[in-house]
Parts: structure tokens; C-alpha cells; sequence
């Protein structure tokens, strides 16, 4: 037996456990885990800093920033913690429920999916935030952050420990994989006996590993090329405004604006003054041919644009970059889209009906937006919660995915000795 | 590109056009298909009597008896199709909406998923059914039969495409793969840009062949290891009738019955009296040592059953063989069906709340049962209407899978440009 299915045995043994674990038990839990991360404050920054120190040598500053956990950062996790406690418990939930012809009660009800697999990279408080999901929704969940903050994250899971063991459930509900090496992740993914489903959150690369190598089923997305599509009817300002708040507001994250499309008949107006708007926030353009000439006509200062290369198109650029392009009609903006797109959030801006009523039947993504910013695919304002992942994959939930989206549900048939005819 | 690359890319574009058909251009679809099912019955008798041929030559009786056609089976074909017309279409329901505190409407849609590829066996029913179903909900298909029918089913797909043409659509929605090597399988299985489901429908090395080397999540299922526990407080002639159902009726099937677990204080007693019974019924028994002892004690022909060797308890006998194990406790039977369970649909017959409850909430299988035959694990009986496979996974979808589980969702955000503070 490998140590990999070893802990995938564990896991599914603890598993089985925490599926009956009523809320109470599971909110007791995930409230002494917040106050274990208060109280050992200390000890976590103190395992941080190495991994800081050694993260200051081999990464780049942003990269670096994002494994750093402060007071305040704790505090915050500990707060999304206490949170996650405070919302509804979705296990045991009766969504459906008929009588068949012959008397039998016919329900489904909501059961978490078992054991969880969640693979991520250096951000610490990923380890938290999963941990504290997967024990509300009753599932076993084996962690593999990234090799740059281990040190943290054997911190902050042997928390999670304490606070498992404290209320009575098994510690093994929540296991950490402190090897990063990828030949143990392969492993991992090929335990189709053991985990039922894995969550990688990263870049391209770790999702495209995952799904190619894995025998269990993979929850894909978190890559966002998100499109907005102005219109021809579109209210300029207010435009302007959306498409602003898309890409400026935090530019680094999965539902960022990266491609503006703008119809022909209003590029001449519209892109001098939206080139003009995000320029003042540092905005860098990768344009079309029929875009560049708009600007250069317009005398857009040459800096602050160039020519899109083959692939900017499909850049995530996740930084203050704009691809943009000017296209004839709402179908042709369709047609890129499709052809694009991640399928993460992708918005039309208009005031006509039909136009709106076209672009969100055709377009097939996890979030389709009218009139709004695409930031807005988040589970917390989504309605949701929380967030464990933003799916774009068909399968099972799309967009962000939370506690409900973290369970099944198994059918209950009873009756009263009932045979098929 | 590969040959099935090709098909994958016809399968995703013919996919975008089937997502936005309308229910009366599906229905009229399969109505039409009904009819040319009926008017060419000749056509699919004579490319069928090949097949049963060379069936006869290669396989077993039961097994050339499954990829026969006749006049009836045809017009039973035929009248599945107009059932599944006249079920109603999923897709564009809208089925949660919510305000968001900024006013944005925030809603739930239904859609299809988009390309699903059907690896099936020897019965060419299935061709129809599956192309039915994925018709209706909006999916476009790539069917990958057994070679041991694909003369039926090449003319049956020529029927489906004539039918598509007929109302419109892309012949495209649904693909024939008609080389069934296992190396083009394997082709399949490596296309996750353009297809987004696998659904098995066979034994179970195909149902692992495809999760092992699958980069598109696999619907796995379909086989059926289904327990019924008789509690010690059951009404013994009652649960006798649902054993007898659960065993005898159907016993090809993944939904029958393949052990049965014992109280043990209601064993020397119950034990002799089923025996008796399914005896008469030609079933065998496979029985463990407590059971033999009971057995010989009470002069059941020793013929009737034999001690179970190891394995016996996690076979799907799929005939007219029954394990038996007398068990202890609930408890034991509970950790016996963990153990040996697919997953598919396990009951207990009791008069007992309390253990009814207990047994509800600890196994998790798809279709869990009080006092009621496992046989009743089917899409109709459940009220779906139709089935294109039985789920034993937790991701998407559990138990019977017609329309409404061949559907995703998306996300549309309406809203007046609000942006995120």
C-alpha cells in the first residue's frame, strides 16, 4: 500500500464519520478553529516567516506578497471561518419529493460527495478556507498546497487537527500532503476508489495536469479570459464605467476583464473615450488593426496602445492589459466569444432587449452578464456564501461552487413492502 | 487531425446550434424519427439479420438474443421515442432567481450540456435511447457502439440523421463512430475540449477501461451489487414477496437483487422459509457458514445452496444466484454493505422507525430503500420518464439520469451597469 492510498483510506474512513456529524458538531468545529487561529497567532507567523524568508529568494515580490500572512490576514481567515459556521448546513436538505402511483415516498436528499481532493499553490489561507467548507458539508478532504508555504500550512493544519479532535471528530477528516512532488500528486489522482472529487486551484498548467492524469472526476475553471461586448445601444458613461470596474478594480483575479469588443458603428465615439478613461489607471492596450487606426485618428498617444500578436486574444493577462477589438455585429461577438472565451464570465452592454435576449442564449458561459461588471462572479455575491472554486466545466455545478455545490444526493425510497409489477 | 478529432469538432459545432433549438423543433425531430422507425422497419430487420448471423457464430445464446430486432421490439423502440417527445424539455428553465442587494436579477438557467459521448455493447435499443434523450435536452452525441450490432446500427443512425435533416438540424447532433477498435475508443476518451460527458452503458471493464484512461469526466454505474437486510423486527411473508420481486423477476439486471442479509436472531426462522420459497424459482444460494448450519439444521436440500467461496460477496450474479449472510446486528449489516455495496441500491425491510432511520442516514448508496424492491431503481419508475444510465458516482447526477440530468446550468446576471465597490 502506497502512503497516498493509505491516506486515501483514511481519508474515506473519516469520511464516513463526518457524513453523519450533525451542523452542531460541525459549526462547534469550525468555531474553535477560528479562535485557535486567533489565539496562536504567533505560532503561525513564526512558521511563515520562514517561508517567507525563503519565498523572498526564489520568487518574484507579487508572488511572495501572496504567501505572506500578517495579524490582520489571520484575523480575516478567521473571520471567513466564523462565516462559513454561520451559514446553513445543505446536508440532509429534502430538495425533491413525489409518491409513486403505488404509495411508495419517493425523496432525494442532500449528502455530502465523501472525500475531496483540493491541490493549490502558495496562497496560505486556501488551506483554511478549504478545510473549513469541507467540514461544513461533511466531506474528508486531503490537501497539497504548493511546496512554498509548507511550513504554514503544516501550522495551520495542525489546527485544524486540534479543533477536528476537540469536538470528537477524526483528525484524518482533514489530511495534509506535505511532499509537493508531483509523482505523489499522480498518485493522488489516481485513487478513484478513495476520492470522488478534485479541486485543483491554480494556473492552466496544474488544471491541465489534473485533468489529463486524473481518474477522477476534475473540477476545472478559475481561468477567466472574460469579455465585454459594448454594444451599439450601449449608454456610453455607464459603459465606461463597467468596463472600468472589470479590469481596474483587481486586476489580478480570474474574473478580471481581459477583452473588450466593440461594436463598429460606435467604435469611432467610444474608443478614444474608454482609451482615454483606464489610460489614467495605468491601462495598457493590445489592439486590432481597425482599433489602432480609431486611436490613431483620434491621436491616442502611440504609447499607450499596440497591435494585438497572434494568441493576445486568449491571454489571461491578469494584470492591466486590455486586448480589444472592434467587430461588425452582436454575431460576430458571439462567434469570438465562443471562440475565445474560458467560459468563466462574459457580459454584453446594451439597452436593447433583443440584443440582450440573443447574447445570453448564445452565450455559453458559466456567468453571462447584461449591464453589469463581470466581477461580480463571486460566491459571496453570488449568494452563496462562500467560494471553493469558480467551475468552468459543465459538470455537476458551474460557477462558483460552495457548500450545496459540495454535495450529492442519494435517492430514499420508502414503502410499505412494495414489489414492481 | 485525427479522424476523431474531426468528429469531436462537428460535435461541438452541431451542439451550438441543438443548445438554442426550440422543443418543437426537438419533438418534431423525434416524432419523425418514430415514424421512420416504423415505415423503414425492413431496412433495419434486414441490416439487423446480419448481425443476429455472425452473433450466432460468436456468442452465447443469451447474448445474440440481446442484439436481435423484431417488428415488436422495433415499434417498442419507436413508441420509447414518442414517450421521450413528449416529456417535457429542461432546457431554459429557469429554476433559482434571486435580487442582489445592488438590484442585478440573479438566476439559474438551465442548458444543455453540450457534447456527450455514449460507449455502449451489443444492444442497438440503446442507439435510439441514447440518441433520443440527447436530442431532446439540447446535447449533441457521439455514439460509439459494439461491433457485434453495427450493421442495425448503422441503419438506425441513418434513420436519426434523416429525421434530424428533416426538421433543420445539423445531422452532426449525432455521430456514429462505426470502427470500433480500441485504440479510437482511447482517440475518444482524449478530446476534452470537445466533449464534455462520457456515459458507459456496459459491463464493468468498460466502465473502468473509460475513468483509467478518460480526460473527460466518466458517468460511471450501472452495475449492481444490491443488498436487502431483513431487520429483526420485518413482517416475514411481506418481505419474502420484496426479496422474491427483487431476485426473481428481472434477475439480468443491475437494479436485482444480489444478496440478501440476515438478522440473526430471525434467522433460524426466516432462513429455511426463503430458501424454500426462491427454490421454486430455481434460484441457487451462496450462503455462508451460519446460514449452511441453519439450512441443514431445518433439511433444506443441500442441492439448493453451497458455502460461498471468497469474492462470492461482491459478485453481480446477474442470474438466478442469491449471497446470503446472516449478520448480528444492523451495525454489522450496515459495515457488510459498505464494504460490499457499488453504490447502486440497498435496502432494509423492517417494522422498526428507529432502524429504518439509522440505515437511511449510514448507507450511501444511490437509491437506498425501506421496505420496498430494489427493482424500482429505474427512470420511470422514479418519475424521470426515461434513463440514459444509472449514476453509482457522486459528481452531477445519482441514480436513474434522463432529461433533466443531461443538463447543466449558467448563470445570467441582469442589472443596470452596476459595478463592485
Amino acid at each position: 500500500m502506497t502512503d497516498v492510498e493509505k491516506i486515501g483510506r483514511y481519508a474515506r474512513r473519516a469520511s464516513e464519520s463526518l457524513t453523519e456529524a450533525s451542523a452542531d458538531i460541525k459549526n462547534a468545529c469550525l468555531l474553535r478553529l477560528a479562535d485557535l487561529l486567533e489565539a496562536e497567532m504567533e505560532k503561525i507567523l513564526a512558521a511563515n516567516s520562514f517561508d517567507v524568508r525563503d519565498g523572498k529568494r526564489a520568487l518574484t515580490e507579487a508572488m511572495a506578497d501572496r504567501l505572506m500572512l500578517n495579524e490582520e490576514r489571520i484575523k480575516g481567515i478567521a473571520a471567513d471561518v466564523r462565516s462559513v459556521a454561520g451559514l446553513g448546513d445543505p446536508v440532509g436538505e429534502i430538495f425533491e419529493s413525489r409518491v409513486h402511483a403505488n404509495g411508495m415516498r419517493i425523496e432525494k436528499r442532500r449528502v455530502p460527495i465523501g472525500v475531496a481532493a483540493v491541490i493549490y499553490e502558495s496562497r496560505p489561507n486556501v488551506t483554511i478556507d478549504a478545510a473549513s467548507l469541507m467540514i461544513k458539508s461533511g466531506n474528508a478532504v486531503i490537501l497539497r498546497g504548493g511546496k512554498e508555504t509548507i511550513r504554514t500550512n503544516q501550522a495551520l493544519v495542525e489546527l485544524v487537527h486540534e479543533a477536528l479532535l476537540a469536538v470528537g471528530l477524526d483528525r484524518n477528516c482533514v489530511q495534509f500532503i506535505d511532499l509537493p512532488d508531483r509523482s505523489l500528486l499522480l498518485d493522488l489522482l489516481r485513487q478513484p476508489t478513495f476520492i470522488d472529487i478534485v479541486i485543483p486551484r491554480g494556473g492552466r498548467g496544474l488544471h491541465q495536469f489534473c485533468r489529463e492524469n486524473s481518474q477522477i472526476p476534475v473540477i476545472t475553471g478559475g481561468i477567466g479570459v472574460c469579455h465585454l461586448f459594448v454594444d451599439e445601444s450601449a449608454d456610453f458613461v455607464k459603459a465606461a464605467s463597467v468596463i472600468r470596474n472589470a479590469k481596474v478594480q483587481r486586476p489580478t483575479v480570474c474574473n478580471a476583464l481581459e477583452t473588450l469588443l466593440v461594436h463598429r458603428s460606435i467604435a469611432a465615439q467610444f474608443l478614444p473615450m474608454i482609451c482615454n478613461l483606464l489610460s489614467m489607471d495605468g491601462v495598457a492596450f493590445r489592439v486590432d488593426d481597425s482599433c489602432a487606426e480609431i486611436l490613431a485618428l483620434n491621436g491616442i498617444n502611440t504609447a499607450a496602445y499596440q497591435l494585438a500578436q497572434i494568441g493576445d486574444f486568449d491571454m489571461e493577462w491578469l494584470d492591466l492589459t486590455l486586448s480589444v477589438r472592434v467587430v461588425d455585429t452582436l454575431d460576430d461577438a458571439i462567434s469570438h466569444i465562443r471562440l475565445h472565451s474560458t467560459g468563466h464570465s462574459d457580459g454584453i452592454l446594451t439597452e436593447s432587449f433583443e440584443n440582450a435576449d440573443q447574447f445570453v442564449r448564445a452565450v455559453n458561459s458559466a456567468c453571462v452578464y447584461v449591464n453589469a461588471s463581470t466581477r461580480f462572479t463571486d460566491g459571496s455575491q453570488l449568494g452563496l456564501g462562500a467560494e471553493i472554486a469558480i467551475s468552468t466545466q459543465p459538470l455537476h455545478a458551474r460557477g462558483p461552487m460552495a457548500l450545496r455545490e459540495l454535495t450529492t444526493y442519494k435517492w430514499v425510497i420508502q414503502g410499505d413492502y412494495q414489489i414492481r409489477p
